[in-house]
């Protein structure tokens, strides 16, 4: 039986070689530093799902145009500054299996860059002609900072919630797949409750796809995701599995983890301490069924549209959300 | 004779009064570290020239809303945004004689908190309802990193010519007082003629503005403006007087000026023999007499209006832009 992957990739793939060439086309007329460490960030293996979203759910929605894929290109140029700037942020070396920006044009080219590609994505979305849809950027990019700043400021605190963490993500990441649902709604003169299905898938999906990257950091390979194991528990960062068995030890063991989080130069063996901890409060588990139910909330939003290929890519996309983690 | 400053204050110091609240209003619901970075240096001494020419320039073209203090915050913001990232880009440590906040907050809340300033600001616009703003303001934001960008690229270089610095400092300054200039007049709903008049006097103020700043790198002094002495020189930044001295130097002069722009340690010494230099070969008064024809050209562009207080303030604004390096 052929993968989510692979099915996925058959009913999309011509529009993900346009939303390649949109990208491209879209950075191409501007100065050699910009394009340089911008394309090192853009081509360097993302997985285009928020520009590939919005075109589905352009397309879900009836569009007939031939702007979509040009605009697709804001959401990953939106996602791309992100990425420059978190990178600053976390003092992260590795993304993707490879170095990152900062380390190799210095912090001030990938500020710089980050604020090109912010104001370019902006700058591209006015073609659009719309208010609405510019604030929902503007609106959305606000978000994306104070989710940041909210989680600079969490960090290495044993005490935040569930919903602290919700919220984050909310922000963070939701946000802006939310965003680009809605806008490829929009785009195509959706009605009010189609609107609204976007949206919410959006916001769903968004949700779920955090909350697997963060079960994934705990669970992945250097080799196979690019990133290092562990990373958010190096930096301090408190996702939902170990949230979720901080909530749940015993005075004892939870002091001990406690412990690690605060261990600013966390050891291979303590991550696995750390591991094991999760994994006996149920913690891992708990954020699988959490994932899980985001990924059918999603799906649901989707039962207003007819039967057809895309609604079909759709909800396979949200399937894969949870394939990645398996 | 009263001072231009005073005469200036006099005149707007009721709208300086509500561009203070406006700038404060517009921040205060956000996140506690947001306001606190965003306030300090949103309020450590700027003079507020860009929401104030975007309230003046409203005005002139017959502005009757009561949006105008609200919306001008977006200028201030912008240009709050752009102080906190290129403060981590040059690496300063003083600005208008505070510390940096990047060395009191670090460089992750402050590449963070510029970037939530500049998406409140298209947000704030937004709420004008105005694609046209809108568009402006994310190619101004677009324009200005790659202003950035470029002074970056420029670094130590002694081979750029005059025509350079003027495409850098057209991105990274007179851009975004154009753009509060015309933003004025569009929200005024003036002429064509009326809307292209202020964005020249934007445009042409903003040069002048720079060239001036530029001036003042090399003859203030710390105490008054806040700056050390000579920091453009010290980051390897050629500006307009330098540029001209090179350009008019005997071979021999011309090597040891370079030899000084390379050496990444300037001295006290080496800053006085530059001055020398530049003095010498007419830098200074150059750069004087280019700031004074964009002053003009900038007064030029008001003639299209009658006269008025607000013609007369917007005039008196120009010429200040001169005395403060006299």
């Amino acid at each position: 039986m052929k993968g989510l992957r692979d099915r996925i990739i058959e009913s999309v793939g011509e529009d993900l070689l346009q939303i390649e060439k949109a990208l491209l086309d879209n950075l191409n007329p501007y100065l050699p530093l910009v394009s340089h460490v911008g394309r090192y960030i853009l081509f360097s293996g993302g997985k285009r799902i928020r520009p590939l979203l919005m075109v589905l759910s352009a397309r879900i929605c009836g569009y007939s145009g031939n702007q979509d894929k040009r605009f697709s290109a804001i959401f990953e140029y939106i996602h791309a500054a992100t990425l420059l700037h978190d990178d600053i942020v976390d003092g992260a070396e590795i993304r993707r299996g490879n170095p990152v920006s900062h380390s190799i044009w210095g912090n001030p080219a990938t500020v710089l860059v980050g604020d090109f590609l912010l104001s370019r994505s902006i700058s591209l979305a006015t073609e659009a002609g719309s208010v609405k849809i510019l604030k929902i950027l503007a609106d959305t990019t606000a978000q994306m900072s104070e989710g940041e700043i909210e989680q600079l400021l969490n960090r290495d605190n044993p005490d935040i919630s569930e919903l602290d963490y919700m919220e984050v993500i909310k922000r963070k990441t939701a946000c802006l797949i939310q965003a680009a649902c809605h806008v490829g709604a929009i785009l195509a003169e959706a009605t009010q409750e189609q609107e609204k299905a976007m949206a919410d898938y959006g916001y769903n999906l968004g949700i779920a796809f955090q909350i697997a990257d963060d079960l994934l950091d705990y669970v992945a390979s250097t080799d196979v995701f690019g990133k290092s194991t562990g990373k958010d528990l190096k930096e301090g960062k408190l996702t939902l599995p170990l949230i979720h068995a901080l909530g749940n030890a015993t005075a004892e063991d939870r002091e001990r983890m406690i412990a690690i989080v605060k261990d600013s130069d966390t050891t291979v063996r303590e991550f696995e301490e750390m591991v094991n901890f999760i994994e006996k409060y149920g913690g891992f588990s708990y954020a699988k069924d959490r994932a899980r139910h985001f990924v059918s909330e999603a799906k649901k939003s989707l039962s207003i549209f007819k039967p057809s290929n895309t609604r079909e890519t759709l909800s396979l996309l949200a399937d894969y959300v949870l394939e990645r983690e398996l």
